[in-house]
């Protein structure tokens, strides 16, 4: 069943390793393609421009918006977030599995426009853990970490609403287990109605030679 | 994510290899409890009560229909067919994926009651194949097989209620790619509403303390 690629958005908690779960896929398979967001904030330190982020001024971004250019966008405190369209529908022509790795607003407008991408939620094993995660890292303020962690709750409102859930205990299982997963949905018969509609055509023309 | 097993519908066209795929996944993994159905019909050479079938008498068999003891049962020509619930039942709550290999009328019986169930239908590359594989059997006379065509082309009218489509092209490579898609529907959050209420709690919990 080969042809287009399917759009794939992986979301998580913050601590759920949802990055490095991307990073990989790309770097063990060569089905996907990962799509990199747009963003009006500023690059932290180590973030390149067209690796991490393509960092645009807003009014280029409320450019793209008008234009259509993006398949999806949000606005986080003052910043806007989206993804570029082209590159998307080009990977996907192309065959290859696109991934949005985006938050969970995104995620259901890409759901709402594309009913048959299929979406990932990324969590640690649980709540407890998401905080021992951030506060092990060691680089935010306790106020941050409880705004991330409340952040998370609102989150927590909308996973079920994805396809799937994936607990990360263990990285290597669970990238292997997300690519089963995406093998799997390319046989979803929701994913194949040309191939229904072929079946029903081919016992149309075998009862007009057998008929 | 332990705890109650899958509920597993496999239904094909004829010569689709369903009964081998079966066979084949009981033997590779031990996740898996296969359900025998109950029939009103006569045994054919070789049939193994208890094995292949429940032979039971129609009054037998409308008994336990009127007892509710059965999960689904269909009608073909003056034949029952049914699934005794009591098996499956306990399967379930052992862990254990139940596979029944049953017809597309009490497969669709099946998503009706338990919405949960993972139905897939298996098929040749093409309706031509079908027809040679029933053809090289040299079991059946040309109007048998017509007959079967014909069924085939009803039951291709109900394959996009189905979950997955699998095209058996390679018997281990649809046995790998049917437990593959098992274990992915595993994390489908539909299958998972009891996390998706316990991360909830756990936020909830968490700003108890952290308030």
């Amino acid at each position: 069943m080969a042809g287009r690629g399917l759009l794939l958005v992986i979301s998580g908690f913050a601590g759920s390793g949802k990055g490095t779960i991307c990073k990989e896929l790309m770097q063990r398979y060569d089905n996907y393609a990962f799509s990199v967001s747009a963003t009006t904030r500023d690059p932290r330190p180590g973030e390149q421009d067209g690796v991490d982020y393509f960092f645009i001024p807003k009014e280029r971004f409320l450019e793209m918006i008008e234009a259509k250019e993006l398949l999806e966008y949000a606005q986080y405190v003052s910043n806007y977030y989206g993804t570029p369209r082209k590159y998307v529908e080009e990977k996907l022509l192309e065959g290859k599995d696109v991934i949005l790795e985006i938050e969970c607003q995104g995620a259901l407008q890409v759901k709402e426009l594309f009913p048959e991408a299929v979406l990932f939620f990324v969590m640690p094993p649980n709540v407890q853990e998401i905080y021992n995660r951030l506060k092990g890292r060691g680089t935010e303020t306790e106020e941050v970490i409880l705004k991330r962690m409340k952040r998370g709750q609102e989150e927590a409102e909308t996973i079920a609403k994805y396809d799937y859930l994936l607990i990360n205990d263990d990285l290597n299982e669970t990238v292997t287990r997300l690519h089963e997963t995406v093998n799997s949905a390319r046989n979803a018969a929701e994913r194949n109605k040309d191939l229904v509609a072929r079946i029903r055509e081919e016992f149309v023309s075998f009862f007009k030679e057998h008929g």
